[in-house]
């Protein structure tokens, strides 16, 4: 495949890294074994195998080479940062008594909650063990920041998600927890460990941050106003599942008495009725929320850009840009 | 309350230890606090505070003091213990589907099962956050080590404990991950961040591990012949939940072709009869292995005083062998 039949920025930089995505996916199937325990690599085949884009190793190896590193410890990072992502994504189903994640049954569902919790615990262990193989102090101290950051946000999801208190502040602290800590640090260590300077790994921290704040932003949006056969969803499950996202926030903040009665009985108390998500929808366009939250996830989109501003110029600074047009260009 | 009244090991260690344990408590209740999210201290308090004999953070704090340890890193690493411990009690009584833990209601039944997943993950990265600010990546090392360890005996539990093959090699690696790993990395750490040499430091290793063992076989023996208004629970409950210890463990080891065929129904497939907990105790009775599972026990906790041969004289040295003498004296 030439590099100009392909269009999605990801996909060029999993190209121009292919080398080192293969020592990663060596990697993580080497670390998820067990010698003794054969339902884990069962369960963790099941969620690492079914694909996804791997977008958060690529992160880490992508940072790393924007600053010539040679070493093989940002292959450890990059499994590191998988592994912490498939616990999360095991705990998270459990939590969310979801069926089906990437088009295929969920592990809890094809084994157990038991296998989802333990076997999440026992990756988020192995990527301990490998970040602990870098000896680097500061790669520790930022992921496990990152690793209270998102055990947090997941927590505050799950008590705010029906509170109608929750306003966007609340919601950025979620969306950080639940998508861009994990981006963020994914970014900065790749930096770290490849000897880049403090402005330079602060600068990688914010796009991180910047492209995943963007990302969970597009992806609520598009619950609301996406093509169902592009998304894979259908329109308003958030809505029926009482999540509280960006733009039922900024419609609950300028409700009327009626509308916020609305909001409670809906989304606080759950009691939906017929047609109530069409109504959802008319006072989301009554107050303009749909374009308000686009504009929301463009700028964060531009703010992701404007951090590679102090990275040095390179092919990759070029296709990290690109990625944080394209996480929003399903917008459009 | 003088030194005199008081029997028990445990009792006069944290007697000794009562400043430090003070500082540990603190430090939990700091850390365990949640700016955002309070459901967090609501469920970790539930379990926090309803005591528990603080085992763990003791022998960290114990082994640091073998070596005159005057800083407060141990007092860190010892709160590191003990919510390592109690996310692990979170997630188990998940998997388990316990409905009471230390006399009171579990966590997942006062709240849900999400809120111990959750809070759990919670735990496990303040844990790792407390643990990277001793700046030690030897006690990182063995404390990311003791973690896989743990999650692969848990997971090893699930598949292991219904399952006939299971031998006395594949129950101590449960053991392990169940009780013996963290004790051991307790007392470990302890004696790392204390500055002990290689040998110490190692007997410190067996000596937390061959009291956890102990500990561990004592409890699955008392399951059998413990006196119910001691133990709390009822005689044969392993029995009745398929958990194949030590003593059904060793009978199997044993059985004629009709005997296995009842542990095929009544473990393997879970077809329990009345009467049948009867029959069980009179195999264990036939082949006596409540005694071998009892000499077993003790020939551990003689492992672990003889361990602290290489450790200095010193009162503390004392306790943790009246300690090892004190979890098998349950049994006499």
């Amino acid at each position: 495949m030439s590099v100009s039949t392909i269009s999605k920025p990801h996909e060029r930089l999993s190209e121009m890294l292919a080398g080192e995505m293969a020592a990663v996916n060596t990697l993580i199937r080497t670390r998820m074994a067990s010698e003794h325990a054969p339902r884990i690599p069962e369960v963790t085949a099941h969620l690492v195998e079914a694909g996804g884009k791997r977008l958060r190793p690529m992160l880490t190896l992508a940072a790393a080479q924007l600053f010539g590193y040679s070493g093989d410890h940002h292959v450890k990072l990059a499994a590191t940062v998988e592994f912490i992502h498939t616990a999360t994504l095991l705990h998270d189903d459990v939590v969310d008594e979801s069926g089906q994640r990437r088009g295929r049954p969920t592990a809890n569902l094809l084994w157990d909650n038991k296998s989802s919790v333990l076997v999440g615990d026992y990756l988020f262990s192995r990527s301990f063990q490998l970040m602990v193989e870098t000896g680097s102090l500061r790669v520790l101290d930022i992921l496990a920041n990152a690793s209270a950051t998102i055990a947090e946000g997941e927590v505050l999801q799950m008590t705010a998600a029906t509170d109608l208190g929750t306003d966007e502040g609340v919601y950025l602290q979620v969306v950080r927890g639940k998508t861009a800590a994990l981006f963020s640090a994914a970014t900065e260590v790749g930096g770290v460990i490849a000897g880049a300077n403090d402005a330079q790994v602060k600068a990688l921290y914010d796009y991180g941050d910047a492209l995943g704040v963007a990302f969970q932003i597009a992806d609520d949006l598009l619950d609301y106003q996406g093509d169902s056969a592009v998304t894979g969803k259908n329109v308003g499950d958030d809505f029926r599942e009482r999540k509280l996202t960006l733009p039922v926030i900024k419609a609950v903040a300028q409700a009327t008495a009626d509308e916020h009665a609305f909001w409670v009985r809906t989304i606080g108390r759950g009691r939906q009725e017929e047609g109530d998500l069409d109504y959802a929808l008319s006072l989301m366009a009554k107050y303009r929320t749909l374009e308000a939250t686009r504009a929301d996830a463009f700028g964060w989109a531009a703010k992701a850009k404007a951090s590679l501003e102090a990275v040095p110029d390179h092919e990759i600074r070029t296709l990290l840009g690109d990625l944080a047009d394209y996480v929003v260009s399903r917008l459009n």
